[in-house]
C-alpha cells in the first residue's frame, strides 16, 4: 500500500513491456485493457486449470529465473497434457518482493518466452503485485478439446492397464540433492547423473505431444505431480476401481536406478515424492498397441506398470510381490 | 518441502472438502479432476481476467478471512461489469502461510461461498499451496459476451461524455483510516463514516448488475481500480483521445466529502489512491439517457463528471478550472 513518487512510466508499466511480446494472441488486446477474449472453436470445450508456484516451497530462491517461469507454465501444461487438450494461452499473476529488480523480471520473461514458443501457449493478461513474501507464481492455462472429450480421471475401467509415460522419481531425489551436495558422493553419482535429477526437478518436461493420442486411447488420465502412490490412489477413488502397480516396473532413468542401489530406502520418495510431471493412464487392452505407436511417434515412451480391477484404492507390490506400505503416498502442503 | 507423518486424509484434502460445496458447476467435476471444463454457448467469447491479492499488501493480515475471500473474487468480478461481461466461474490459488488453520480457512469458504451465490459466479477448479510469506489469494475469472461485444478499454470517442459509477475515494481514505484511527476525529467523522469507509476499502461492491447496459451502450469502459486520475488516463492512452473532468462533479460520499472539508489535501488520495472498483465509462450523448435508465433499474448511479476530445492524456480540473497536478496519477506496485 506503500506510494511511489511520481514517475512518466510506473514500474508496473516497465514491468507490462517486458511481457508483451509474449502476448501476440489478439484476445490479449497487446495487454492494454483490463480483461483478455477468447472466441472458443464451434464444437470444443475449454479446459482450465490453475497452479501456483512459490518460492522456497516449490522451487529454490536463487534458481534462474527463466526456470522459475518456465516451471510455473509447465505444471498446468503437464495437466492439460494428461486431460488430452491442446493449449491455447494463460493469464499469469506475479507476486514479487521488492529486492527483486527489472533484470530478474527480464530473464523471467524471456524464459516464459521460451515456452510460449516451445508449446504454442501464449500470454493473455495478468496481474503484477508487490509482496512482503517469496516470488510466487500463479498461472490459470486454457486447453481445448473437442465437446465431451476431456479425459478424466475419473474414467478408469477394470480391466484396463496402468501406464506412465517417461521415468518417476527423479525430481524428488532432484530436490534432495539441491538441499544436501553430500548426497551425489553417498549415492555414487556421476556429475551428469546428479545433474539429471536436479534438471528433472528444477524443469518439468510435459508431453503435450501425447495429449490427442491419449483423448484418442485412453479411458482415463491424470498427471503425476503428487507421487505416483497417492495419484494412482486418487485416480482409483475417482474412478471408482482399484489398481495394482509392480515396483520392478516403474521406469527409472538411469541416475535414479544407480541412487536406488546405493540406498534402497530411496525406493519410498521415488513413488511418493512428487513433482514428476508424467502421465498416468488407464488403457484398455485393445488400444494399448495404437497409443505406443501414437506415443512413441510423438517421443514419449509409456511403460507399463500394473493393471486395474474392481474394488477400491492402489496397491503397489514390492520385487517380493507384497504391499509396500509407505508414510504418506503423496505429497500434501498440509 | 517438508512432509508430514501418515494420514488417511491429508491436510490438503480436507481443504478441498470445504470448497467443494461452491463448486456446482457440472464442469468443475466436483473438484476431484486435475482440469475443469466449460462448454462455451455458441455465439460467444470467454472474457478473462486474473488478480491477486496479497496480506499487507491489498487487505491487513487480521481482517476477517471471508472478507479477504470475497475481496479477491470482486477485484475480478469488477473487471467483468466494466467489460458488460456475465459471470460463469473461476479458478482459486491459494498460498497458506502455516499460522493460517482450518477455522480460518473454513470461514474464507464461507465468505467466498456468499458471493458465488450472490454473483452467480461458480468455482470450477483451483490450488492450494503453502507459503513462507503472507496468505495470497490469486483468483482467475471468466465471463462471457455475445462474440466482439466487450466493451474495451479503448473504445472512448471525441465526443463522448465520461461517466463514474458510485462514488470515488472512499477506500482511499478507508485504508487511511485503517491505518490511523487519530484520522477519525481529526477528520470529523461520525462513527457511521469511518466505518462506510473502511467497510468500502475492506469489500469492494462491483456493479454487475449494470454489465448489459454497458455493452449495450458505452464506447468504452474500464473499472477504477488504481485511482479515478490515472485509470482515465490509461483510457485516453488505449482510445487515442484526451479527456478532461470537473474535481467538483467527481461523486462523493457523504464521508468522503466531510472529510475532504476537514482537510483539503485529501483531494489527492480521493482522486488517485485507487481501490474504488467502480466504472469510468465513455458514452455518447445519444446514449446517455437509456443508460442512465438502465443503471438506475439495476440500482447503480451514474455521474457525468466530463468528456472526450481529440488528443491525449487525461486532465483533472479544479474548481477555480485549472488543471490539477498530482505526485502519481494512479497507484503502482513497483
Amino acid at each position: 500500500m506503500a506510494k511511489q513518487t511520481s514517475t512518466t512510466v510506473s514500474g508496473e508499466e516497465r514491468i507490462i513491456d517486458l511481457f508483451r511480446p509474449l502476448a501476440r494472441h489478439p484476445g490479449a488486446f497487446g495487454l492494454i485493457d483490463d480483461c483478455a477474449a477468447i472466441t472458443p472453436a464451434p464444437g470444443t470445450d475449454l479446459v482450465l486449470k490453475a497452479d501456483a508456484i512459490v518460492g522456497g516451497v516449490h522451487f529454490f530462491p536463487d534458481d534462474p529465473a527463466g526456470d522459475v517461469a518456465r516451471k510455473a507454465l509447465r505444471v498446468n501444461l503437464s495437466d492439460l497434457a494428461a486431460k488430452g487438450a491442446k493449449p491455447i494461452g494463460f493469464l499469469l499473476t506475479l507476486a514479487l518482493p521488492s529486492g527483486v529488480g527489472m533484470e530478474w523480471v527480464a530473464n523471467f520473461a524471456q524464459g516464459l518466452s521460451d515456452d510460449v514458443e516451445r508449446y504454442g501457449c501464449l500470454l493473455l493478461g495478468g496481474d503484477t503485485v508487490s509482496t512482503p513474501g517469496p516470488v510466487t507464481v500463479s498461472v490459470a492455462v486454457f486447453g481445448s478439446v473437442p465437446t465431451g472429450t476431456m479425459v478424466r480421471r475419473g474414467g478408469a475401467k477394470a480391466g484396463d492397464r496402468v501406464l506412465v509415460s517417461g521415468t518417476i522419481g527423479d525430481a524428488a531425489l532432484g530436490v534432495r540433492l539441491c538441499r544436501d551436495v553430500a548426497l551425489t558422493k553417498r549415492w555414487g553419482l556421476s556429475t551428469a547423473q546428479t545433474q539429471h535429477l536436479i534438471g528433472r526437478y528444477r524443469l518439468p518436461q510435459p508431453h503435450n505431444a501425447v495429449a490427442e493420442a491419449l483423448r484418442e486411447f485412453a479411458n482415463g488420465a491424470m498427471d503425476v505431480s503428487d507421487g505416483l502412490a497417492g495419484d494412482l490412489d486418487k485416480m482409483c477413488r475417482a474412478s471408482g476401481v482399484s489398481a495394482t502397480i509392480h515396483t520392478e516396473r516403474v521406469p527409472l532413468s538411469d541416475a535414479a536406478r544407480s541412487a536406488l542401489a546405493a540406498d534402497p530406502s530411496l525406493l519410498e520418495p521415488i513413488l511418493t515424492g512428487g513433482d514428476d510431471y508424467e502421465i498416468l493412464a488407464a488403457v484398455e487392452d485393445a488400444k494399448l498397441a495404437p497409443l505406443r505407436h501414437a506415443a512413441a511417434a510423438a517421443g514419449v515412451t509409456l511403460t507399463e506398470i500394473g493393471s486395474i480391477a474392481g474394488g477400491d484404492g492402489a496397491r503397489v507390490l514390492g520385487g517380493d510381490g507384497k504391499v509396500l506400505a509407505f508414510r504418506q503416498a503423496s505429497y500434501s502442503h498440509f
